[in-house]
């Protein structure tokens, strides 16, 4: 079988860990690892596979060596710079800042949802905001089977979305320590503003899980508003979405393709306490789904809860699977 | 001025406490206080206006006394034999369990919205669950001017909202202890469960929610559907609110209104990072409301981002407010 090079970017942060992690565990068949980061991580030590690995400098000509791909998640400033660099060597960058995404000659993708978009792929494949990559997993199908008209999205997003600075804000936070990450403190609270404000009152995230949302369904009459909402949770973020079908549904019907699409565990037995919890979907790389219940106040009206480990599905385990979609597609 | 004899049944419980600490502030004509427990409480020691008292033993002849007003916060047991009792002796009960809320002979008030429905009442009133009040307080201006025709709910809840037990079980999981009231561990988590769950995947909490708002603000056309979620927060509920109206709005009349509406602060400057946020509403009496922007997926859409003390507003000051407006009639 083929092995291929590959390139972990930023690979001493939050996500690059996770990335690292999950190529570990997936078993992709890498020929060379590299680590990269900015100067001040570099010479960092990691294992890998059991072997050792020391962090290289990011630099202009770190992809004249053959890569074959690299995973980006080094922020928008150095994907902006390093992406087309490596693209122009004929790497291909998987990257997971939000610079690319809305890019028209950039395919953005969930492997569950639209992994053909590889194929037009000119060097550079966005990766999605983490809160839009669970939502879209848990709706493709039903889109698929009922055409969505409208999505209103309400998330409770984790501290870890917003690396390790974010996560260090809830964890001094709760021994009383001020904030250093958030405007405010996030022990105890919770803060409806992620990413900055535009002119439209909405946030930043909000718009990206809009657009993203259309971009990867591939469906620009989606009707789509979102509220996003930071919570004291260190890993996993929930989502409260509410749906309406442009066809009517059968809630059991509705159910079973929920169970019987890719990536999606379905845990809703209210009579038994089951349902999607940040505590539970923290460490899978599955989407879980629940709290499904028919909204009447609408014609073909649906309210579903989401949650799925931000930090893997969110970001490092769709990496990686786009990376398998490209390997797969090569070595046919 | 006439005084009047006061009760507080559930005395030492979490709202019961609040409710004596509300009547201070807002310095009620009181001639007589009295403190009710269940037989297990009976005895403490209780603080008012600088007086000492002792809490009594709630027995069905603690209403022989002359008392003009009871307040009510001692579960739905309690409420549904005591209630009835006290008011055939000429008490007006003011009950903050949901037993009476949907009984079409019982008043459910906010100030802020119905005051008049006191007039009416047949020696019950109701107090509305806390997560209906602080919503009704934002709507009603609302809907008055635009006519409200679908909301959909989605509530981040604090742990005080179920009782010292709720509040102990964030406290002692934040040092990693299990909890004793939640199905679930809620420090770092949140919970897609408050109350029981029906037939219909719903819970109690979320139909409260709609048949309550229905109820206070006098229209049953109202469409509404809610999810209510548990968050690691130790007091203040939060609620991302998305209306529908019928009339067409502007956007600056609308904030407008707001402002002017009573019981309402509004906090929106998202350029300086204001909105509500848990923290910041906890201890205040007020309504808090911000992220106020349209949603322009469907005609006359709002997103509003609403937030209480729900020990406060969402219980023990609405309840205290409600006898306001009882002692403003009789001392016409």
């Amino acid at each position: 079988m083929k092995k291929y090079n590959i390139a972990v970017v930023g690979a001493t942060g939050m996500v690059g860990n996770m990335m690292r992690q999950v190529l570990e565990e997936r078993n992709l068949p890498i020929e060379n690892i590299y680590f990269m980061s900015s100067f001040r991580s570099a010479g960092t030590k990691i294992k890998f596979m059991g072997s050792e690995y020391i962090v290289e400098e990011l630099l202009e000509n770190s992809f004249d060596k053959p890569i074959d791909i690299a995973l980006f998640s080094a922020g928008g400033g150095t994907s902006a710079k390093f992406s087309p660099i490596a693209a122009s060597k004929g790497c291909v960058v998987i990257d997971n800042s939000s610079t690319w995404r809305m890019d028209a000659k950039v395919p953005l993708i969930v492997p569950e949802v639209n992994p053909e978009d590889v194929e037009w792929n000119n060097g550079i494949i966005a990766n999605p905001n983490c809160s839009t990559t669970q939502a879209v997993v848990a709706l493709k199908p039903l889109h698929d089977a009922y055409k969505i008209k409208r999505i209103i999205y309400t998330t409770f997003q984790a501290v870890s979305g917003a690396g390790m600075s974010g996560y260090k804000d809830l964890e001094n936070g709760l021994k009383g320590e001020e904030p250093q990450k958030f405007s405010y403190p996030i022990a105890g609270n919770v803060i409806p503003h992620i990413d900055v404000f535009e002119e439209s009152g909405y946030t930043k995230e909000e718009i990206k899980l809009v657009n993203e949302t259309k971009k990867i369904m591939h469906d620009d009459s989606l009707r789509i508003t979102a509220t996003t909402v930071r919570v004291p949770v260190f890993n996993g973020h929930s989502e409260s979405i509410n749906i309406e079908f442009e066809k009517s549904y059968d809630i059991a019907e509705l159910k079973k393709l929920l169970q019987n699409a890719p990536g999606i565990i379905v845990q809703d037995d209210p009579a038994n306490n089951v349902y999607p919890m940040p505590i539970t979907a923290s460490g899978k790389d599955e989407t879980f789904v629940g709290r499904i219940r028919r909204d009447d106040t609408v014609e073909n009206g649906l309210n579903i809860w989401v949650v799925a480990d931000n930090i893997r599905k969110g970001a490092a385990t769709n990496a990686v699977q786009i990376a398998e979609e490209l390997i797969k597609r090569w070595s046919k």
